[in-house]
């Protein structure tokens, strides 16, 4: 039997805030067995960008990444957010480690092609370096993953974090039984979206249809989903939806098989 | 016999030049055996705080780090120098690791006491964990460490360049022959500062007061070869000042027992 894995990907608004970053790492040390946690940024690197009179651009949801931009996000995920997150998790015994996909090549990368829109240095994953990272994990090490990979040709690219997670959880289905935890503001999957205590509890291959027929599932959390789906598909154990606030709660939104 | 390991240390009018790291990193890719290697990046530091309104003091030619001066160097010296660094380093075939002293806890410090002066958030290096460091050099990972440390209580710290050097390479001292490198815009100590050719070859404890007293060694050079025969005295087997230009070449002063 495989040694579990926890996957933990949290979003800017929650890293970016002092309160809410201490009590959710509090929680991630209390997940039994070996961890990994991935973080975004977004929010502090538009911040920083209009500092420096850079104009952030999003299209489809994701940022444009000119050269500029791509300087913005190195400093503020590969810089400010991971190594706070890393202090603040040595801070309370656990050894962390800050990564991005060029450290030990664990993500490579290649530029997204031009297609209808160009979204600049932005990297789309071609492979992870699986064993590398579970050597790394087995020593007692837990890394810290910012959302940017590396092209291989001296390049960073900004790549989006549920992405990293996601075919970070692939990579080490091989080596551990994962569980795959994405946190954000709900507690999970809403059946009613104006009622927060509709969290449906498990979505298989069998409701996720009639789910999507009813319009249940739509809009954002229909990629959230189509990554989840094809996590479990290859071997990643259970795919978890959830609140920042409540990362070991009861309330939560399990994809399985 | 122990494997040799070289550390070199960069200043940051290198790495923050395209072209000059592009050749560093070339010639530091041809150094036989285990490599480690320190970066600054203060003129970036210098820069950004600039365009964002930060002002930059220096005393004794170290920068007062306040708040908002420390989340400046986490970001240019933890992210966009180190990973442009780690990335560059990853295309020519080195597995490159970015590390902060904050990664896998490898160096605390504590806040600088307050005497005359307040340097604010500037640590001084308490302990490296040359256990860590060693097996992951000896996993054929290159570590490329950032100017920070951490407090072990949740907050980063800024750390002089040549400290990091120096204290790794004591602490290393345990599990390699290590030779340290001190890369900067001559090609050694120089024995007329007007002349640059006038290298002086090897200095050890037994000339090392001669030229105290002649004043060919001052200035800033002095808390340098402080350093070096710190580093020396716990066992490093020697260190090299020389030109980062020609860090392989054949100009350089040696500093030995």
């Amino acid at each position: 039997m495989k040694d579990k894995l926890t996957i933990v990907k949290v979003g800017g608004k929650v890293v970016e805030d002092a309160d809410s970053l201490s009590k959710l790492l509090h929680d991630f040390s209390k997940i039994q067995g070996y961890k990994v946690l991935v973080h975004g940024g977004g929010r502090s690197a538009t911040k920083l960008a209009t500092q420096l009179g850079i104009e952030t651009q999003m299209v489809n949801g994701r940022r444009v990444t000119d050269a500029d931009m791509l300087r913005v996000v190195t400093m503020v995920y590969g810089g400010l957010v991971n190594k706070n997150v890393v202090a603040q998790l040595q801070s309370i015994g656990l050894n962390a480690i800050g990564l991005t996909g060029a450290d030990m090549d664990v993500i490579r990368s290649v530029k997204r092609p031009f297609k209808n829109v160009d979204y600049g240095f932005v990297g789309d994953v071609k492979s992870v370096n699986g064993k590398i990272l579970s050597e790394l994990i087995r020593q007692g090490i837990i890394p810290v993953m910012a959302p940017l990979t590396h092209d291989g040709h001296g390049n960073m690219l900004n790549t989006n974090a549920d992405t990293i997670a996601a075919e970070v959880a692939k990579a080490l289905a091989e080596y551990f039984d994962v569980t795959l935890t994405y946190c954000f503001e709900k507690k999970g999957v809403l059946r009613d979206e104006h009622d927060d205590d509709s969290v449906i509890p498990v979505i298989t291959p069998d409701n996720y249809d009639k789910l999507k027929t009813e319009g249940v599932i739509s809009g954002g959390m229909l990629p959230k989903l189509e990554n989840a789906f094809s996590a479990i598909r290859v071997g990643v154990g259970s795919v978890v939806i959830t609140s920042f606030q409540d990362i070991c709660g009861s309330h939560a939104t399990i994809i399985r098989k």
